[in-house]
């Protein structure tokens, strides 16, 4: 088995290398023809999709509702808000040719949609009856990458971006939080498995726009930060930019306050580096498109191997029986390792006549043990709750180990990991000095790890790190 | 309530401008700011989401797998199959700049996606264990319309596309009908209550590139035709120009057989113009977000429609409450009718005395009655159903009574619904002929109503229409 696993890089050797081989090895994606794009691969796919439902019946319950708006933007919408235009346009893809003439007006792939989502708001919301306005879409943006890395850094991305209006500066920001702490932070912890630190970036953080960006970041296998998902207060920047308005109880003219937010297919990448070990991947049960493996070790036990699987379908675990005996059985079950499969069922000829299967769990290799065919289902739905809590303690103790508080930028600057500092001691010109050496304040928490608001100014501690 | 409904054109007098009115008063969708783009609203997209889920089961049912593929294509990729270069051509989107650059060769954004699919195909099937592969993936496409209408015509718009490749002529036919037969027509007929005439295109209709070309067609409601998708063999078109080969079992190197099929927010289009009437939309059971809307007429019946929705709820249908009671009673109706939702529970404070609710169901307008709360889940779920096959056998006698059966191209140039022919009294020439007037071979049968293959190629019915 050791010779098949050398087909990873090892983590501890070249981590950036690791995540590539893991990647292209458990057919999760592969770089796409134009620079910087990927294509997600069924297995990789598999795993969105689950994701994708757990969000949106989340994003539902905070009461949003899906829409969805055009891919192309008029060039023009973008220059509206100036902090925003000069965010983006770097990195904006720009249609000039169509039906085979020019474009009178070039139009942009979205690289985000607050422009063309503003401009359709400012003409549904009317009157203080039509707020809030809450809407969600899951959409493919293009932003031009220089340094692209599958899943966390593409040309082209997926993901859902919500935009909601507000009457109230007060309302905004609880909806910002509301969709970062009950929506966001809960399915990083909750499905994913992946604790997170959540605060407010600085205001070099910010998203191009925002008047607050909240974060939550996770830490990867090699000590680095990985952003996951971001909400931000646009305070009235975009509702005077598109003139989103609303006549007030009282017969008054206002602008509406606005939020937007969102998570793509980056965490599949944190997915990926925050779970992964040596042997590949190793993917939550809850997140898992097959949950279980049931591994016939010859023909003559394919039956029974089905049947397994039937009775585990019964009880709701997604299964998939592995059929290939023509193949070297040690070759099938290290690939199933390598796609992180939390429970492999080895069904053997001598196993069946004692009655039992042999069940390995994904976190405990080297713990193969006999399951009696009685209590399979059972046993399995255990083991499944169970590692799925494991691998949230594992990733939080990494993240608790491996994070220091420190006093000074100079201790930050020497530190490996996650450093804790108090902001006071950093400051803007503290950020400058960190950035030169590849390091960012991630994010900003009151000292009780609380969520700082934008006006807390003074006696935050900051989270330094250097980031994928 | 005249007055109200007269926010429609009526669809005897303006069937376009009837279209336009629903899909603008049931806030479906807007037109987007870049020429042929739509914004897709919630209530629309919500029968979207329903759709794509009910398609998305029969999809993986007939075994394949979602993955996703970039949407931006190198230029190059388009020209190595001429006739599909040809007809996609005038109708593509050009990215010439990104990141602030020229770009050394330019992007196509994907009007379908054979090519790019086609060239990782190739890596991936390289022996015949390999077949056959079957993939799909959800995504937007963008081709430039002349003429633009929302949902049908749009020029970008989302669908599902299936791509497959296979080891013999004879399976990536039968997979092709397999799709078109399981699932595109059992979605149409079973989901959206809409009866379909399955047939191939004459080779003039043919998809570009493809050696067969199978749809399904439906008739609208001013009996024209409307395709509702369609499912391509390609031959080894796409196999000899992505070189999509594999190794035989009997280590022969051969290509691989492909084939492609689509369906997207134009059913949606067909759904609007095939069940509405003068009061808006009708939405099939099924097919509704809302299948119930319970209004209370005043604030005193507040919670007992709160309670009957809870009751429904539990039953498993999708209710919605109507808590507007400051606004006027009738305006409220209509406009739940005007959206289609399939039943309207009204309940005011002099039925309840009762123990009673007014039950409308959209299909029988004129047709309120009392119903005794007790029953009132049952009786819904028994509306319900009965609704979704009445739609569809509305639908079906409209076919076939507005479908004459004619002898020669000049009846059929005098027709004006849909006419069946013989088509080898039409033939290319015919074809011609028919398209100077605006009317479309749009598929082929077998007298007994089957569907032909590729070879089929004399005694074929031929149904002759206008279509959207």
């Amino acid at each position: 088995m050791t010779a098949t696993r050398s087909v990873l890089a090892a983590q501890a050797t070249d981590f950036p290398r690791w995540y590539q081989d893991v990647i292209a090895k458990a057919e999760l994606a592969e770089n796409g023809p134009v620079r910087g794009t990927m294509v997600i691969r069924p297995y990789g796919y598999g795993i969105w999709e689950l994701l994708q439902q757990a969000m949106d019946r989340r994003i539902k319950a905070a009461g949003a509702e899906n829409a969805y708006f055009p891919l192309l933007i008029p060039e023009s919408y973008l220059q509206r808000e100036a902090e925003h235009v000069e965010g983006f346009s770097p990195e904006l893809a720009v249609v000039t040719h169509a039906g085979g003439k020019q474009l009178e007006e070039p139009a942009v792939i979205r690289p985000t949609s607050e422009t063309i989502i503003g401009e359709y708001l400012a003409k549904w919301v009317q009157s203080y009856r039509d707020l809030p306005l809450l809407l969600n879409q899951w959409a493919n943006v293009v932003r031009w990458e220089l340094r692209p890395r599958v899943f966390l850094r593409t040309t082209e991305f997926l993901w859902q971006e919500g935009h909601t209006a507000h009457a109230t500066a007060a309302e905004a920001r609880a909806y910002a939080i509301k969709i970062l702490q009950e929506v966001y932070r809960e399915i990083m912890v909750g499905h994913l498995a992946i604790p997170v630190v959540v605060g407010r970036k600085t205001r070099r953080e910010r998203f191009a726009g925002a008047v607050n960006t909240m974060t939550l970041e996770g830490m990867t296998g090699d000590g680095k930060a990985l952003q996951l998902g971001t909400s931000h207060e646009l305070g009235q920047n975009f509702a005077r930019a598109f003139d989103i308005g609303y006549l007030s109880a009282e017969g008054r003219r206002e602008h509406a306050w606005t939020t937007s937010w969102g998570t793509s297919t980056r965490m599949l990448g944190g997915l990926i580096m925050i779970h992964g070990d040596d042997a590949g991947l190793r993917i939550p049960p809850l997140a898992a498109p097959t949950q279980v493996v049931v591994l016939a070790v010859r023909d003559e036990t394919l039956e029974a191997a089905h049947r397994i699987a039937t009775d585990l379908r019964a009880a709701g675990v997604r299964v998939q029986v592995d059929t290939r005996t023509d193949q070297p059985f040690g070759r099938r079950a290290v690939g199933w390792e390598l796609k992180g499969v939390p429970i492999r069922i080895e069904v053997g000829p001598r196993d069946l006549e004692s009655g039992v299967a042999t069940v390995v769990r994904r976190l405990r290799l080297s713990d193969k043990a006999p399951v009696e065919l009685a209590t399979l289902t059972s046993t399995v739905a255990e083991a499944l709750a169970a590692d799925q809590a494991w691998l949230l303690d594992q990733a939080a103790a990494r993240q608790s180990a491996r994070t220091t508080p420190v006093a000074t930028v100079e201790e930050a600057l020497e530190a490996t990991d996650w450093v804790t500092i108090p902001y006071d001691a950093v400051g803007e010109e503290g950020e400058d000095r960190l950035a030169e050496a590849g390091l960012t304040v991630r994010c900003l928490q009151r000292p009780d790890g609380t969520l700082p608001t934008e006006d807390d100014e003074r006696g935050l501690i900051a989270y330094v790190a250097r980031a994928y």
